[in-house]
């Protein structure tokens, strides 16, 4: 049995072909709100807007640039759909380092990298979590 | 500006060819723990667990019986992934009618349904929410 390593699950990351298109869509059905703008992530190659939630948030990302991770996603499910589930750890490199030693890959090179939140994060594989790409990210300030 | 219909997002649905494997996933590699054993849903055709987190839950979908409708999300996701995303409501007959006025449709009769938490529950058809499968619940009692 392991420490528990998660904690909230910060958010859901959707994708989708248009975040404005999105927006629209969750105000209009749901009456759900946005708290901020939509803005660029290049080096995730992502636009972002989070709908707001009493617990939670659901994190809309649409591609940025032509290199950007979420046209295969797109390609495959051209509406959109659920993309990964974000949850918040408390020290993203010790996080890190655990997600090794238990034998799952984490992408990339490993190093923690700027998320959406102004804080590192990290990705596992999703071989090694059922299917769903995982996002770590470290506990924001503030709650 | 429609009124604000979702409350908190209750879980974020999972599928998985085993409930099992992915309860051991979650204790081994995150830590997270399971607060009631996996029961079955015969009438939504589901084996059910939920991973209990601090704002949040996940719940873990396995096939129960030859007409689940996890099937044929587990044929194009042999490994599992995400299902769908639950968000809460106050009036689950009010929320229904809310969907149809503005557009979206409902699955199946549209008569609510008890789900895995013993409230009522309805399905929003993706086509009408960004490729997402979503499910409106009944706000349970205690929270």
């Amino acid at each position: 049995m392991s420490a528990q390593l998660i904690g909230r699950l910060n958010h859901v990351g959707v994708a989708t072909p248009s975040i404005d298109d999105a927006v629209a869509m969750y105000r209009d059905l749901f009456g759900a709100t946005v708290s901020k703008a939509k803005f660029a992530l290049p080096e995730q190659g992502v636009w972002v807007c989070f709908i707001d939630l009493p617990n939670s948030q659901i994190e809309l990302i649409e591609p940025y640039g032509d290199a950007s991770p979420v046209w295969s996603f797109l390609k495959k499910n051209p509406s959109g759909g659920q993309h990964h589930i974000c949850f918040e750890v408390d020290d993203i490199v010790a996080a890190r380092d655990a997600m090794r030693d238990r034998g799952a890959t984490v992408l990339g090179t490993g190093e923690p990298r700027m998320g959406a939140h102004g804080v590192p994060v990290i990705f596992v594989h999703p071989k090694n979590t059922g299917g769903v790409l995982v996002e770590l990210m470290a506990k924001p300030e503030a709650h």
